[in-house]
């Protein structure tokens, strides 16, 4: 087992607010609210730890709110490096009517400020001296610009650490161009950067040829299509097994997860992808994303199928 | 200046999310968020400390998202005596949109444990020693009862506090029906609890008789109608000066932090009422509730007028 960072720049609050009909202009009642530590490389790290892997986790976190996540951290035994910062961590609130129809109402967060930057940047030098992976998952927050992203990579490029990411916009082309170690986009992440269609596995390859990425590992996640995993001009494709869909979210995180965790485990590169789609397809199938049992995990294994694309 | 406790059984955090429209079902985004500890009897606490009083707060606050709380304690220099339970304090959201809308979803709150109840009833009585009167404002959570709220005064009764009251429905009855020494309704709250239209003076008066009622201090806020005051069969009746209503948040608590002033700080009946009416006329005329300059204060006590009505 592995000792991996997951970096979580831009965390939220997930406020999930169950009530009968949300009716504009008037006073509403709470049936039932549930808050939840949530941010891409949390729910990176929470799969990690599940597979059995220590995880340090950093990024910024409001000082204001922050027992929700100290509970959190706690409760999965994180090494807990995050710089904390005046006021809040942004919540994002999510209005669940009966009629199925969801509502989202999403915070902006705090502001970054140079000298939270300077404290952040010296605690990952400092707090990954024995690590060889880490994990930037998420979008940015206010005052933390694609300079400073450009400066996390270098660092980390420098720290001879291999880099795994997951973003989109302009933080994902901007990764790309630095060819990280590993990055995990689904399709629609990547045509938002580039203005391509990337449906198919050959405009997946021309897109990568014509930037001309040295990235080890590029994965792309394409919901019920499955997963491609273009590796050093070699490719594989694993079909899912079909799911009854409950929730999405922490899906695309367990993938990284589990590709992360067949890599650092040295398994073989069908093992990988095969346990970490079954892993992302577990995720779907529930409203969290706890990793399956051992007995749930060898049967969804033997329901996906691999293929090499090369 | 006097040493005061005020009960906040059911306190919240203010969510205030401004942006331009709220779209149902679909992703909107936060222009601005403010969030704010609020609860009628911190609001009271709060008045009571610019005035110049010397405050403990009690109650019950989830443990989870307490630093809010905390912060502002700290910054009001309270007195900090509330017990506080598993799980988050209940926030309310409100939505206020470019156009002026605004849509309230109100949290339901922590469960109060009879555990929390006996912890709370033995604080009470420890931190209430060297004090004399004791505000209880606001609602009941969930799992404090009426006969939980009646014990509550009961005790107050037996260490021969002086309790003032503001609440509303059942409670108010209740309260009511105890004789306390103070009760703070305005006319809908009377109304709601007794099915009885008390818009007159000679409605209020009769109303209280029916109750054959013992208690010292009716004051009945009416908004721009003015205030009522009902003092062992003598009354006053102030008419504050005309202002522009920016936000009537904390106005109710203001008149009462004023009437309580003015009594522990002996103040003749008409300089008390003045007073107190003048601090609420300033409360609506800003988005919070902070107290008038001296000058400021002078100037509306001016504008305020004073009448016998008994």
């Amino acid at each position: 087992m592995a000792k991996i960072l997951t970096i979580t720049l831009n965390p939220a609050i997930d406020v999930t607010i169950e009530l009968n009909e949300l009716r504009l202009g008037e006073v509403n009642r709470q049936e039932h609210v549930q808050l939840h530590a949530a941010g891409k490389g949390l729910n990176v790290a929470q799969v990690l730890h599940d597979l059995g892997h220590t995880v340090i986790v950093s990024g910024f976190l409001g000082r204001e709110n922050r027992e929700i996540f100290d509970k959190h951290f706690h409760h999965m035994q994180f090494d807990n490096q995050f710089i904390y910062i005046d006021g809040e961590t942004r919540q994002n609130i999510k209005v669940a009517e009966s009629s199925g129809r969801m509502t989202d109402i999403n915070g902006k967060g705090f502001i970054i400020s140079e000298q939270n930057k300077t404290a952040f940047f010296a605690q990952i030098e400092a707090c990954s001296v024995d690590i060889d992976h880490v994990v930037i998952a998420g979008s940015l927050p206010q005052g933390f610009s694609i300079d400073d992203f450009k400066s996390l990579i270098s660092l980390l490029k420098k720290l001879n650490k291999k880099i795994a990411i997951d973003t989109s916009g302009k933080a994902l082309a901007t990764a790309i161009a630095m060819n990280p170690w590993l990055i995990k986009p689904n399709t629609d992440e990547l045509e938002e950067s580039f203005g391509k269609n990337v449906e198919q596995f050959s405009a997946q390859t021309e897109l990568f040829k014509q930037l001309d990425s040295q990235i080890e590992h590029v994965v792309i996640s394409m919901g019920e299509n499955g997963v491609n995993w273009l590796n050093s001009g070699k490719a594989l494709h694993a079909q899912p097994p079909k799911m009854t869909v409950k929730s999405t979210v922490g899906a695309g995180d367990s993938l990284l997860a589990g590709m992360l965790h067949g890599l650092v485990s040295n398994f073989t590169p069908e093992e990988t992808l095969t346990t970490a789609t079954a892993i992302a397809s577990h995720a779907v199938s529930q409203v969290g994303f706890r990793i399956p049992t051992q007995d749930k995990l060898a049967h969804l294994k033997q329901q996906t199928t691999i293929k090499s694309l090369s």
